[in-house]
């Protein structure tokens, strides 16, 4: 595995849905760069044994956590813990990146 | 623990040496902005059984993985799997701050 990546580099999209690019895989973690045009989304769904930490590199949009749904830009970053629903919406008008970290993988 | 977090308004700098910023902490994960005056640095030292992921959010330097030593900047993203010694150095003349994951907590 490469050990050192360029995050534009491995910025790809999709359009048909929001495409996730995975960065580095271990027994104990991934990271990923996941890629929303305008409107697409992540459903919410939960890892029972698994903790995630979205941080919002460009764009715009929703992040859900449990009850919580808020509006979040670049810089923000938010925790769901094993077991809680959550997902990724892009309600803007451009682009949105968002870097994923999970531990351990699910 | 806050689950939405900035990470601007989390980064702290210290004059007297590098400055760790944790965000999230769980039992399989943690996540920390690293903030760099220029000239500081983290020295190199390794994980037996946690691998860290450095992403750069802002300025450029140097991060070391193994005997691998590269210039990095904003949007590097850096693996340092578990027992390889891994460090960082801002050699430029701004601040860098820098994203870490680590899991499992060490």
């Amino acid at each position: 595995m490469e050990r050192f990546l360029d995050l534009d580099a491995a910025s790809q999209f999709a359009a048909s849905k929001m495409k996730k690019n995975n960065l580095f895989t271990t027994e104990r973690m991934f990271c990923d760069v996941y890629c929303f045009e305008p409107g697409q989304t992540q459903a919410a769904h939960a890892h029972e044994g698994s903790d995630k930490v979205y941080v919002v590199l460009e764009g715009a949009g929703e992040i859900q956590v449990g009850d919580d749904t808020r509006a979040v830009s670049a810089g923000a970053a938010v925790l769901a813990a094993a077991g809680e629903p959550h997902g990724v919406a892009n309600t803007g008008d451009a682009r949105m990146r968002v870097l994923v970290f999970m531990a351990p993988p699910p």
